[in-house]
């Protein structure tokens, strides 16, 4: 049996419209029949955690960081014309209007389709993110050296 | 006769800094015999729309998020320095001093070359465009399917 | 002996997280034996500027441009919550935290393991850098041509 093609997204960003991005292409790639990975790593984390409850983390500087930089699908914003929330709000009502899935749904959509939803170890480390900051989807935990693996044996490999 | 190496290239940002990026890795591939498709998404849109006239769309928010978000490729801003159009004006009169197309000529250029310059279709469905929004030189309008099949027969791909 | 597989990342990033994601990907593709490429260009020049002394450059607008861009891999910031430097302190503070090297140790780490390091004649040209402006461990200067001559043979290419 011939193997699948691998696609490969490390989702460095964390903006909506980049995310949207990401899952746009990994849900259209796994309909094509590709096997894909994406790998989330620095503001890319936001995107995969929990929107419910607090995220926890030790020290005065960790939970500072992490207050600012909460994340979660529900809450990020567009890269331009945020406007105190005005863009983004626009934004989600334009996706409505054409019956796009929600950001929350693609997520949700992509891991049915068997989407691997790997979180970076290093940038978990660095801010501190206790493993249960992240949602139920996300496959696995691990670092550069997993990507580069997976990013060697892919068709296609994206940096978003 | 040997098929010729492909490079494709997804154009998600729309800044002028990064459109010029793209265009010199576009223009350069194509005179270096590479296969060039250049795939615009999002804000990339932006770099395509014709410079002339108004740009048409349905309905209040689409007019309102349209006329925020004109584009064409002498009103874009670089994405650091621009100071109210400051930088943004220097940046274009050192391309100048050392003789650098213009992005406007680069455009042109690379359509002589005959890359290849797709719009995507679900970011025109989701922001209203209509189909005369965009420059003569667009090739057509395809959605994600089509970018990954390129892609997966592409020895490069990048996501700009 | 078989060919090494080969990296090559773009770096047109100037921001202190999107390099640090460059040289912990570089590092490690170097660690796994493939063979490593960082191809700089616009901002991302940023990142190789010596730290040290004065950046000289030609005609008033360059000094003027290069004065407010004046780069160096210590003077960068990161791309969001950077709040006149408290967000870049409190990530090289977490990097200290948990032993990572900082981004002046990533490229003398990076030069030791083998990682060429070339820096974008047509930015060098556009912003009217001279030679000396770089740091020692940059290997050569070249153009887009070179990029893609590289990555045409490289098992994974990424744009930062």
């Amino acid at each position: 049996m011939a193997e699948k093609e691998k696609l490969t997204i490390v989702v460095f960003s964390g903006e909506l419209d980049r995310a949207l991005s990401a899952f746009i292409l990994a849900t259209t790639g796994a309909s094509m029949g590709m096997e894909v990975t994406m790998f989330f790593t620095f503001w890319g984390l936001n995107i995969i955690k929990r929107n419910e409850g607090g995220i926890r983390s030790k020290g005065l500087m960790r939970k500072m960081f992490n207050f600012m930089n909460r994340g979660g699908s529900k809450r990020l914003k567009i890269s331009r014309f945020n406007m105190f929330g005005l863009g983004t709000w626009m934004i989600k009502r334009l996706m409505k209007d054409i019956n796009m899935p929600s950001l929350d749904q693609f997520i949700t959509m992509a891991h049915q389709m068997g989407v691997k939803m790997i979180a970076c170890t290093t940038t978990i480390g660095l801010m501190g993110l206790s493993e249960d900051s992240f949602r139920s989807e996300v496959t696995s935990l691990a670092g550069a050296a997993y990507f580069l693996g997976e990013a060697r044996e892919s068709k296609v490999t994206l940096f978003i």
